[in-house]
């Protein structure tokens, strides 16, 4: 199976959907791919959806803040969305700030928050 | 690999992108899981991304026309975003009308397309 993790642009902003755990190998070329895709979109903001994790551990949640500080260096802004009930509580008791970067409950919030951001940033 | 085809939620939209050619069982579980999460997360619309897809042969043109009739059997609008110019070119050399769906360039073309329809129909 040829998987990839989907990318959608919507104008200028990049929407990423991680569907499941991804291994290493997987973890390195979504974040290629991503990286890529903002310089040749032109993007300046990214939302990484994760709606469909069931589960954040250690690992996964380390490799959303490091997707997202790939996608900062490159210039953009960067939100998460769709953190699950049972999720935002597991990542409360490892007791760690696993997101260093702005969450909100829902995609349109997402949109919205990381539109404000650039905005402000012009 | 535990692999889906990718559902956002949007406002009252769902956006779905195909990223790859699908198996009969990854089709018939992709079209249950878009049926079933219009009606969970009231949705009015359904965009189908497939910039992803390189090429579309005549059974993936005919999964996404089962797929959007299907979700407009359920009371949803349903527009095709992203056909790659490649895959143009061979649509029309098949020389069918493959896609019985409003089809528009980008995302956002298609969100504003299947708004625009479900407003009028209000």
């Amino acid at each position: 199976m040829n998987f990839k993790t989907p990318l959608l642009q919507l104008g200028d902003v990049l929407i990423t959907s991680i569907q499941t755990d991804l291994s290493d190998a997987q973890v390195s070329e979504f974040q290629q791919d991503l990286v890529r895709a903002i310089g040749l979109k032109n993007a300046n903001a990214v939302v990484i959806d994760i709606s469909a994790l069931d589960v954040v551990d250690s690992f996964m949640a380390r490799v959303i803040n490091d997707t997202a500080r790939a996608a900062r260096l490159v210039g953009a802004e960067v939100a998460v969305c769709g953190i699950q009930p049972y999720v935002a509580m597991t990542l409360v008791e490892m007791g760690r700030q696993l997101f260093d970067v702005q969450t909100t409950f829902n995609l349109e919030q997402a949109l919205a928050a990381v539109k404000a951001a650039v905005d402000v940033r012009l």
